[in-house]
């Protein structure tokens, strides 16, 4: 079923509002999931709005934003979320990270005590939107084993770097595992193979078989030791850079006992602060032409940049409605029963 | 057959000498391309010397380096290297990234018309060995065609973060690609199939026969999509942030007819100015302890960090001296015949 971006905006910044949001703030979280159910990334959409308001039921985010700046010099600030919702100060510091690049060319805020705050290319595109480039980054709780290792200690932590073009910005977006664990999902129920680079069992070993993942086995990180030591990395700037958690002081999103203590780290690069931006502009185009135009395999019809499907789907979606599972449509209602306010209607 | 560090650096700086190259600058160049042996990364090790010097005598990097700042405003700075070494305009970019740091938190040089600079992790090194986070890029030669893709677009760029630790750094080093063209020789040689991810063939189709990739076929990004949308954002942040060179633009470096416009990103953020060191270092402790100790899988016997075992191997061969080929030796000993220097001595 597909539903109009409108009503659901309207359900959403309900929802939020009832638990005592300012509705700036309620619109800011809805309109961070809509972006990622209008690009089709919706394992962060509105799937996650039910988890959102029973964290904040449970005082475990903060129903009104309370950030304060901790100090700020030249082309850096520290942030601190005082656990307020993830997309609320993201939005925030990446705006600060985006003046402070029109001063000093560069920018970056370092934020601790903040939440999940949904797709990473949101905040990466507020620069590319500018004439800039955003790169994003945020930890998560630990999902991945070490390389050799059999126990979380990593987050597949997102990077998102977007730089402006010509039509739509080119972003990338991605987490750092191989895969995701709704394609292990997939395949167990199509009793299909994994790649063996997908994934290892509870022992540690790698395995082709889906269900050995799901009972007690790990993602495992894109590339191997690359993409575990992006990881690393990523943590690093991250969680240890804001004087944050980090690893394995960081509980899922799901268990609705502790709080989460997630950073982030939000660098802008002004462009024309180094180069003219008819220069970039004209670069980037032949860039893109390069890319686009250049011999394809047997098969293939179109050469993709990167983010620019997702720009695609956006554009179908905006129109047609946000496509909406029946099961979410279930949840959404037993959300409305709960906080007492209108079901979605679906014509 | 192993040399002590002291003749081989020796031997060195005696082929840039003799090309009218400045002590300071040759010795540069071999640092670099001794640490990369130390860490046993021999690809840009001495094997690169006699090409090196090929270039230099064609004129197509400078024997002396004529490096020009551009413009240079609050954290950032755009360097031309005038087709000096890429050692030597990477290690004063970086130099200049380490200082403007300790003004305004950040400092990030964009370089443009430089050239090869052996690994990339010398230079994040050089702000990790001050209480700094180093973030190199450079893009290369186009050797991986887009995903889809039977043409090379894009460089395996490599990139290097490295962060200061309680002893030695924590540092990635990476090139973009799946893996080394030397990995599929070794296959070949080995009568060994490869596996999938690794390289398509002459037709972008992926293949397990490493004879199709050295007939005609390409090596594949890390982790494909992922590896390719980094690859692209780093020529982005390279070639095109600095105004320089980028993609099909780059000749080969083996094509001693043209020369090449290299460009880097060289990046440094100061710890201090988020927050104590101190607090830095503690994270830095527990989180190596998370991984290093987490639960180890069947058979492995230790867990590593990014870095790690490069700084174990760069242990051994300081006292042990550095693995030479036979092969290497040759055309060494062919070097010092056409400059007419004495040849390597190996006892």
């Amino acid at each position: 079923m597909f539903i109009e971006k409108d009503k659901l905006v309207h359900f959403s910044n309900e929802c939020f509002m009832k638990l005592g949001m300012p509705e700036e703030e309620a619109n800011t979280i809805t309109e961070v999931m809509l972006e990622a159910d209008l690009r089709e990334i919706h394992s962060h959409g509105f799937l996650r709005l039910p988890i959102y308001i029973e964290r904040i039921q449970k005082g475990l985010i903060s129903s009104k934003a309370n950030i304060s700046m901790i100090n700020n010099h030249g082309a850096t600030a520290l942030m601190d979320g005082n656990y307020s919702a993830g997309q609320v100060v993201a939005k925030e510091a990446m705006e600060k990270s985006i003046a402070m690049s029109e001063e000093s060319g560069l920018g970056l805020v370092a934020v601790k005590n903040s939440n999940h705050f949904g797709i990473t290319a949101y905040y990466s595109l507020m620069a590319a939107k500018q004439d800039k480039i955003g790169i994003v980054i945020s930890n998560v709780a630990p999902l991945m084993p070490a390389i050799g290792g059999k126990e979380k200690v990593i987050g597949n932590n997102p990077i998102s770097i977007a730089a402006p073009s010509v039509n739509e910005p080119i972003v990338l977006d991605m987490a750092l595992s191989n895969t995701a664990f709704g394609k292990i999902l997939f395949h167990k129920e199509n009793n299909k193979e994994i790649p063996a680079d997908w994934g290892v069992d509870r022992n540690g070993v790698p395995t082709t078989n889906p269900e050995d993942i799901i009972n007690g086995g790990f993602l495992s990180p894109v590339g191997g030791p690359k993409g575990f030591g992006l990881a690393v990395m990523a943590e690093i700037l991250t969680g240890i850079l804001s004087g944050g958690d980090f690893s394995k002081m960081i509980p899922s999103m799901y268990d609705t006992e502790n709080k989460q203590s997630i950073s982030h780290f939000m660098l802008t690069i002004d462009i024309k602060k180094l180069i003219p931006l008819e220069v970039y502009y004209s670069s980037i185009e032949k860039l893109t032409g390069f890319i686009k135009n250049s011999s394809k395999a047997d098969g293939v019809k179109d050469i993709y940049l990167p983010g620019e499907i997702e720009f695609m789907k956006e554009r179908a979606n905006k129109t047609r409605g946000i496509p909406l599972e029946e099961n979410l449509k279930e949840q959404l209602d037993e959300l409305a029963n709960e906080l007492k306010i209108q079901k979605l209607i679906i014509q």
